[in-house]
């Protein structure tokens, strides 16, 4: 979507500006303390589509399309809590990569074996990345405090700013247990809810909105439009996962299967399957050194129990829910144009490297 | 101190109310979800003096005396943010143990083991530590958030906790560093400055004093009594973990040694030593099974330099400048009083366990 591209220059330019800020003010600081904003600063500027600050942009154009440069200055803190969130998430899956350069933790934890002759510095580089990630954290917040805009709004943006942050956490806990317990089709609902539908697009939207003095019934369609479409997004996601493209969706094709992830599409797979179908799924979920082949073999008993097509028709369906709702939404008709396109954008282009999950 | 016992009780009280109305709202929450805030509440019940949480409260006192209700509750705020830093501090220090009961990473690592059967364990119980950890301080800016008080106060009050938030993650890092690396004095004074003036100290009395609306030029006499009190409770804290009743300090005597931490008592006394002193200290500093012999061996070399006096004269220095700077400042007497006799209680008692750094 070009209206995406335009506004991700504009944020990372702002970004740019922003960390310029921190490090101009940081001049009294101390080495240590001024490469960790350094490392943020390049983690934040080296990826990512920026979708979720081009949402809080549209949020707020829902109902105004006055002071847009503030919005701007708003719309990074939306980056720099997706830093936050990033970079502890890296920690826990024990990524070395993220964006197509080193994770923080890996940074540091070659500074910590170059620089210091550490033994443990896997350990130190954990350490370090959750101060970043903290930092990232703050900053996040101090953007939005910061803004030249009426007090009552801001408050309550930071409100669902936090909001949103609780329900990615309980998401994210949520997630990593459920890789070692059964878990129903219901559970996996709240899990794409929590982790991606409220703080992916919910909650960018309704904080653009805030920022405008919008209120709770204001506000509604913007949820009600939100929650369907992620859910849709993380269940295209999924599929890209296992059907997509390595190149296109940047991570080897499969790896969902290798962490032993229970996507909608091994569980729906797992109720219709025969019992020889069960059984090779359990055989290969989690199995860490599958081959071409097994995933084959996985990607059949997926098509043939109907599962595919289970998840590409609630996809619609979600998508369409998303759709009706914003078309009867009492927004400004520029948002309303852009939000359409972004939904479908988001389930239709199946070539698509990831948009949100992982940036 | 009988003011900060009393206000104890009150801040355990509320801090219940707090947690029981989470757990109220999370009746919709999975169980996964609602173990999270149960084991973050009997963290952050379980312990501390809750002087952070005091000094909120008559940092408010200096200005105002109106809706101490509403100041109780905003109090709340630097309790689960400590419990934030906390959380993360015991995942980089791996600690077990924290105010007689297990940290979050150990509760985690157990039911890692128990309930999930798993390996990693441990890794799972810092990933779920650093969420908790997150999750404590989305709660720590809830509570300012929806306070009943003047939005403007609300958001300066916020930008201050965010500040400080950031000098004690900067702190953290340089302290975790200094231990690999040579440091001055001056380094070190500024870890001291970052990690404890500023945050437990300065922070929680400027947040309170925000709360009343008051303005830069009204709580600078507050940072002015804030950071050398805070410099020379850190001082006291170090010479009580090496020469201090093992009971009394809540941890081992010498543990600092044994973590090779540079001290100030350390730094001194290397800077006096003679060679062989010198070389003592520095086959001892870090040394894992140091024995009780050895660790009086290194105490009678920071007498003998010197060094023990010279950390005693700075700590009555610093306090008489702080004393000095509240008694002109222009503030109520009540709230006067209360920080005239906390700074001699924070320097003088000798027997006392960690009150601030460590709870």
């Amino acid at each position: 979507m070009q209206s995406i591209e335009i506004y991700r220059r504009k944020v990372e330019k702002e970004l740019e500006l922003f960390f310029a800020d921190k490090l101009s003010k940081a001049e009294d600081l101390n080495p240590v303390s001024k490469e960790m904003i350094m490392l943020l600063r390049d983690y934040t500027l080296r990826g990512g589509k920026r979708i979720r600050a081009a949402l809080l942009f549209y949020g707020y154009l829902c109902f105004s399309d006055k002071s847009l440069e503030k919005v701007l200055k708003a719309s990074l803190s939306m980056e720099l809590l997706q830093s936050f969130l990033l970079i502890h998430d890296d920690v826990i899956d024990r990524d070395n990569l993220r964006r197509n350069g080193p994770t923080i933790h890996y940074s540091y934890s070659q500074i910590g074996k170059k620089r210091y002759n550490l033994d443990n510095n896997l350990h130190f580089g954990n350490s370090a990345a959750i101060l970043v990630g903290d930092l990232a954290c703050s900053f996040a917040i101090e953007a939005i405090l910061t803004l030249d805009i009426n007090p009552k709004y801001k408050l309550k943006a930071l409100e669902e700013l936090s909001k949103s942050v609780r329900k990615v956490l309980h998401g994210e806990l949520l997630d990593v247990t459920s890789n070692f317990t059964e878990i129903s089709t219901k559970d996996l609902s709240t899990i794409h809810e929590l982790k991606t539908a409220a703080y992916s697009i919910e909650g960018p939207l309704k904080i653009g909105a805030l920022l405008t003095g919008a209120n709770e019934r204001q506000t509604k369609p913007l949820s009600n439009y939100a929650i369907p479409l992620g859910k849709a997004y993380q269940l295209q996601d999924d599929i890209l996962g296992l059907f997509g493209d390595e190149k296109e969706i940047g991570k080897p094709v499969g790896s969902d299967i290798k962490e032993g992830k229970k996507t909608l599409l091994i569980l729906k797979a797992l109720e219709k399957a025969s019992n020889n179908q069960k059984n090779t799924i359990n055989r290969l979920l989690g199995k860490q050194n599958i081959s071409k082949k097994e995933i084959s073999q996985l990607k059949k008993i997926v098509k043939d129990t109907g599962s595919l097509d289970y998840s590409k028709e609630l996809i619609q369906k979600l998508a369409k829910k998303s759709i009706k709702e914003i078309k009867k939404a009492d927004i400004r008709e520029n948002a309303r144009k852009f939000l359409i396109d972004f939904a479908n954008y988001l389930i239709s282009r199946e070539d698509l490297a990831k948009i949100l999950g992982q940036d």
